[in-house]
Parts: C-alpha cells; structure tokens; sequence
C-alpha cells in the first residue's frame, strides 16, 4: 500500500510502483502491445499518488497521429488534477497532461497533413505524460525548425491562453495597460512578451519578490505577491487598468474589478488559490468559493466593466474550438519566426521526478515552464545538496534568505533554489 | 397642485402649468436673462410631471458652446429619468434628455473649434429638451453637410452606444452572430445597420409583432417578443450567438448568458423591464432585480463566457471617455458620409407632445427614433382621429389589429400607428 505523505517522499523517486502497476495494468494493459513510460495518477491527492508504471503504448486511429514524446508541459491546472479540485474530474488511475512535443511516428488512416518524422507539438485532453501519445490532427501544430522541443512544450498552451485572453476576449490595443497575477510563470512571462508587441501597453506584474531580479525587464511595474496590489497599481495609475488577468481567483476577483478602468476587462483563467495543502483543503476550496464575488451585471452597467473566464482546456475539448485554436497558433508561430516572442523555460525533469516538480510548481518557485523531459535521466538519488532552510517565510523582504543557516539535505531534489519541502531529513551543520 | 393619472391627460398638451412655472422660476430664473421654452420635469412620477415651461436661457462658460436647439432625441432612458428608476437621479425639477442637434449661436471664452452658424450635435448631461442648450466642446461634434437635424438627433446616442458595443466591448467580426432585443428601436436599428458593414454577420432580432414588415429587411431572423427566443435562436443555431445584446435585464440576463457560444459576449446596456406603468412600480423593479442572475465567475470561466454592461451616459458624464467617443464618432461620421448607416427616424413631435412620444416608446410604438422637433408647432387640440383599439393584445399573431372597431378619439396624440393609451374618453362609432 502506498505511503502518505513525508514519508513517501522518502522513496526513490523514480521507483515503479508494482501496486499501481498492477491495478494499471489490469485496468488497461490489453493483450501483447507495445509498452512504454508513463506518469500515472492512481487516485486524487498527494504527490505519493504519481507513479512512473509501464503502460500499453496507444495506437492511432482514424484521422490521429502516433507522437514520440520528448517533451511535455507541466501547469497548475496538473496539480488540481491530482487533488481532484477541478471541475468533473475523469476517473483515475489516468497518465495527467494536457501538451506534449516530439515526433511523428506513425499515422492512422485517413489522417491528413501530417508525415512520420514531423517535428509537432499537440494539446491532448490527458495523457500528455508519456512516452508515446495519440493526438487528432486538429490538435497537432508542426514546430518551426529553429524551436526546441522545451521550448515547444512551454509554448502552446502558455501562448496560446495568453493571446486569446488579450487579444480574442479583451482586444489588446495601443496604450492600454494590463496586471497579471503571477507574471514570473509560463502564461505571465508570455502575456509580458506579447503585450510587447503591441505599442504603449503598461503591464504590471505581481510576482514574489525572490524572482523580480530575473524577471524585472519583462514587465513596467513589479510588485511583490505579498504587497497590497491595489495600492500600488493605484499610486502609479489612479485611474486602474484596461485588462486584469487572474489565475489566482477568491478574494482577487473582487479586486481586480476594483481595478479595472470603464470599459475594462477582468478574466479569470485559474483557481491556483484553491490549493493550498499537497491535497485537496476543502476549507481552501469552500474559501476561495466564497470570496469569489458573483457579480452582479447592474453593477457592471453602472460602472462599464467586463467579465469574463477563460479555459483553454475546455475551449478544446469541451467546445470544440480547435480551428480558432489553429488561427492563434499560426498567428503565434510567426511572432515566434519573427523572435518577437520565445517561450521561458524555467527547468527540465525527468518524468519520474514529477513529484519535485510538482513540488516546485506548487511552492510557485519556477520562473517560465517547468517541463518534463522524457528523455532525461532521473537525478541520482542521496546525494547531499546544501539547501538553505526556508520555514516560515522563505526569504526576507529585500530577497535575501530570511535565516542564515547552511543545511545538508538527504534529497534527490535540488533544482529548487528555495524549495519548501524542507521538512524532509535535514542536517545542520552550522550557523553562519 | 397637479392632476394626476388619467384625469391629468385631458388638459391641452402644451399648456403651461402655472404652478410649475412659478416653482422653476423661482429655483433656476436669475435677474433679467433672456428666456426659452423648455420641457419640465417637475418631479419624478408619470407624464403629469411633464411641462412645458419658461426658464432661464443658459450662456455658454469656458470651453463651452451655446447650441439653438432643433431637434432632441428621446429615449427609453428618458422615460427611467422621469420614474426616477435610474441609479442616482437628479433632484427635480430638471430638463431632461441627453442629446441635441442645432446650431451654434455663441461660444464661451476659450473656445476652440467651433464657430457661429455650426451646424452640430451634442451629448449633454440633462436639460437637452429646450430651445437653447449649453454643452462643453468635448461632447459636440459638427455635422455632415447632408445630414438633417432629425438624422443628427436620431444618430448620436444610438450609433455611439451600438457601435461601442460592437467593437470596443465584444469585439464583432467577420462571422460572428447578434442577438438583439428590441431590434426595432434606435439602438435595435443601428446595431443591424453596423452589423451589415462586417462581412457574414448574422443578425437575430426580437421585436414586437407589428413591426416585422418594416423591419424584416434589416436582419437575418426575425421573433416575436412573446415567443420563447432561445428555442427560436436554438432551431437555426444550436449552438447559440457570439453576441447578445440586452436593454430588457430581468430574466433575459440569464437567457442571453444561456445562448451564448463560447467566448460569447453578453452585453446589458438598458433596464426597460423595470418600466411597466405610467410611473415608478417598486414591484416591477424588484422582480427585474431579483430575477438579473448574479454570475459566478467561475462558471464564466467553465463555459468561457463574457458578460459585460454597458452605459453610454455613464462613460460621458460619469467616467470622463469623451475623447473615446470622439474618435467612435468620427468613424461613425465616415460610415454615414459613405452611406453605409443611416439612423432610423420614427417620427417628429414638438416640445408639447412629450407625452404622446413617451407613451409611445413606453408601448414600444416606435420603429427607430423618436425626435422632439423644437421648431414644429404642437398638433390641434381636439381633432378627431381615427384609431384602432389596442388593449389588451395590440394585435393578432398574424399582425392584424385584434379588434376590428373604429374609434374616434379625442386626442392631440394621432402619430402613434396604435397607441396603447385608448383610456381616454373614447367615442365608439361602429363595429367593422
């Protein structure tokens, strides 16, 4: 039986679960195909839930392609997938993922545009985090020559939920303004690129401060995650902002509408306050519920205010969106050509270091995609990396490590610069 | 003291009530100005607060010019002003409207861009109803040479709203549908006119039944309002509209969200539902209010839905956007000098018949604008006009009047094609 919680994350990160395997196997192992990888999400909840297990390697059917994986996208919406926080979740155990790169590798009949050997990057309604994957073409993009597979896998979903918000729902155009929340990860370092390519547009970005230095070029004005936003936007522009984009939601909703100039549009295209905890907090979940203000459309009449909400995944999967999908794609692909955009890649993971990835994306320590790359050999396990302790406020408010203390740590995760999972074994070894 | 109800509606039309007269005077008269007739609201209620009175002239300030009014517009609005159902009304007594065309007579001190002998249109926060109206430069606008003053007056408001709508907040293009409520009144006409300039747009249009003959070319499908429009709109397209355009609220709110496809913008710009008798029903303006569905930006965000408001007035007046609807006019003003609109004039009525032309658009008599014609004497008094009994249902299903009677009414009021306010001392001479 699986373990919970710190003492999972003893294991060996990259171990197959036999248990899981089995109980997938048995689900969806069918007679003598192929195998490959896989992440599995075995049930809702903890990292301890995520195991790397052999699976039956897909077939394309009609009008699909076969996709060698290299690489895959890792969001926030992932981490509300393995809590089950999201909104008609599928019944696990399922391979979570949502875009992937690679190559063609073969085609089903009747499948069109698409040649083995292609270089293509594809949105897939889960599944994403394997070896192999099938895709319909209508959501299979080819890749520009000069773009990496990381870079693809941090493209598609962060460029293309960013265009459509400024450009299809809130219709971006010169000297406007823009605060985005969380403008130090994938879709905020794109909503910062591509309102550069439109003239006079101000974005403010809030950010936790330990990551302003890296990304303080990207935006205008910069505030700390943990300052009073409205405030600050308002010293700077009394008068608040055209477009507020909110991957965040409770009390923030309210907020951003407060901000919002006449004529201006608030969209919400996350809930990532809702998780707090490894798992699922319903006391998150109900909090973040409440204060979500409903809106009352009066009021928007009075004040000439827009609100909206933006799901890509249910845009695609649910809606059947994908040809004005396509049009943003083109339309990005050639800002890319341009090298008016490029994709921030914050780190790349090996699949069976999802946990730590998870991790990080979660304690939101990455600056751009965190993407799992399939190809990748696992960290060795138990080497000791000098960490810095981090509990209870990460860093102080001018950015520096808010205690001086040098750890040892029995971990194989060191790619976080601040990771808060420090209540692993640690050893002290000295004060300085 | 006023007369009040139905008692009220038979003194002539244009008489001056004394005891108002006084009470203006005495607020708003000062030393020996010159003086205009103007519409008076003397207090908020039903048409019996209506009069035509003497009143100081205005003279121009700073940056403002001083416009010999020849025509007003009326709306709905007008109509809430005069109920005192808007969101924080004027103390009366005031002149009401929003919007005049005329010429300039004078200009204040430091005004620039206008000249005597302008022929011009402006948007003004109250008092448009009169011979002589005031308005600072930001809300004027010179008129085309071919445009006449009942064009003008007919223009502004409706095309601003309609187009501001259209592409500043959703966002039309090529392909897209509209649903519009009320597709027969001024706003109603010019957001068909606007969708006609964009390639492919098709037009829904809910209006009463009498007016489809003479609407029918202006938009693609045509409904009742008593028919169930979502499952009208839901035979021709299942999936529903890009846009829908409310000035009803109540129910349709949640109606218009419901039809929406994804990335759909519903747009509230109006309240008429809250308006059913001659005055203020607390009754009907709680139902509206209670039945406007609060909206969940999460369920936005689910079904990637927009619900926006919008007020013209409010972005003028309230929340200072006169420069964006300067340059939404100019745009305008190209679209009509290419002939591609043409605001819809229903019909003229002077200073005097304010009455009749309210309870017109209050039946929703009128197909495109209703103009007060400053210059055009009031219709004689006790004429004998023949008139089609209206009451209950104005007409059958198929557009014919309902009952086949003949009245001779004793009325100034003849322009109404079928007036609802037939409880007026009627002579019935024959059955046909």
């Amino acid at each position: 039986m699986a373990k919970e919680g710190a003492d999972m994350t003893e294991e060996t990160e990259y171990m197959i679960d036999k248990n899981v395997k089995k109980e997938i196997d048995n689900v969806e192992t069918s007679g003598n195909a192929k195998e490959m990888r896989a992440v599995i999400l075995s049930g809702f909840g903890g990292l301890n839930k995520l195991r790397v297990t052999k699976k039956a390697m897909p077939e394309p059917q009609d009008g699909e392609v076969k996709i060698r994986v290299k690489t895959c996208g890792l969001n926030f919406l992932d981490l509300m997938v393995r809590q089950g926080t999201i909104d008609n979740p599928p019944k696990p155990p399922l391979v979570p993922g949502f875009e992937c790169s690679g190559i063609v590798e073969s085609v089903g009949e009747n499948t069109k545009g698409f040649e083995i050997g292609d270089r293509v990057m594809a949105f897939v309604n889960y599944n994403a985090w394997a070896e192999v994957v099938c895709a319909p073409v209508d959501f299979v993009y080819k890749m520009p020559d000069e773009m990496t597979f990381a870079e693809a896998a941090a493209f598609s979903l962060n460029f293309v939920a960013a265009y459509m918000m400024l450009f299809e729902v809130a219709n971006l155009r010169e000297g406007m303004s823009v605060l985005v929340h969380s403008v130090g990860g994938g879709v905020g370092q794109a909503v910062a690129q591509l309102c550069s390519t439109v003239p006079n547009v101000t974005v403010f970005g809030i950010a936790s401060c330990f990551k302003h230095a890296a990304i303080r070029d990207s935006v205008a004005h910069l505030f700390d995650r943990n300052v009073d936003y409205i405030q600050e936007v308002k010293k700077i522009s009394p008068e608040g902002v055209d477009i507020v984009l909110d991957c965040l939601c409770g009390e923030n909703t309210g907020k951003g509408l407060s901000l919002l100039k006449p004529l201006g549009t608030y969209i919400l295209y996350g809930a990532s306050n809702m998780v707090t905890g490894e798992t699922k907090s319903f006391f998150s979940f109900a909090k973040s519920w409440w204060q979500v203000e409903k809106v009352n459309p009066i009021k928007l009449y009075e004040e000439n205010k827009v609100i909206a909400g933006f799901s890509l995944l249910n845009l695609l999967f649910k809606q059947g969106r994908c040809g004005l999908v396509k049009s943003v794609m083109d339309k990005l692909l050639c800002l890319y050509e341009e090298k008016k955009i490029k994709p921030v890649v914050d780190s790349l993971w090996a699949l069976e270091e999802v946990k730590e990835a998870m991790q990080r994306i979660h304690d939101r320590g990455n600056i751009g995609k965190l993407i799992l790359d399939v190809e990748k050999s696992p960290t060795p396990l138990h080497v000791f990396n000098p960490v810095f302790l981090l509990s209870p406020q990460p860093v102080a408010a001018d950015g520096r490590p808010s205690l001086s203390l040098v750890l040892l740590e029995v971990s194989s995760c060191y790619k976080g610069v601040f990771p808060s999972h420090c209540h692993r074994k640690c050893l002290l070894i000295g004060v300085i």
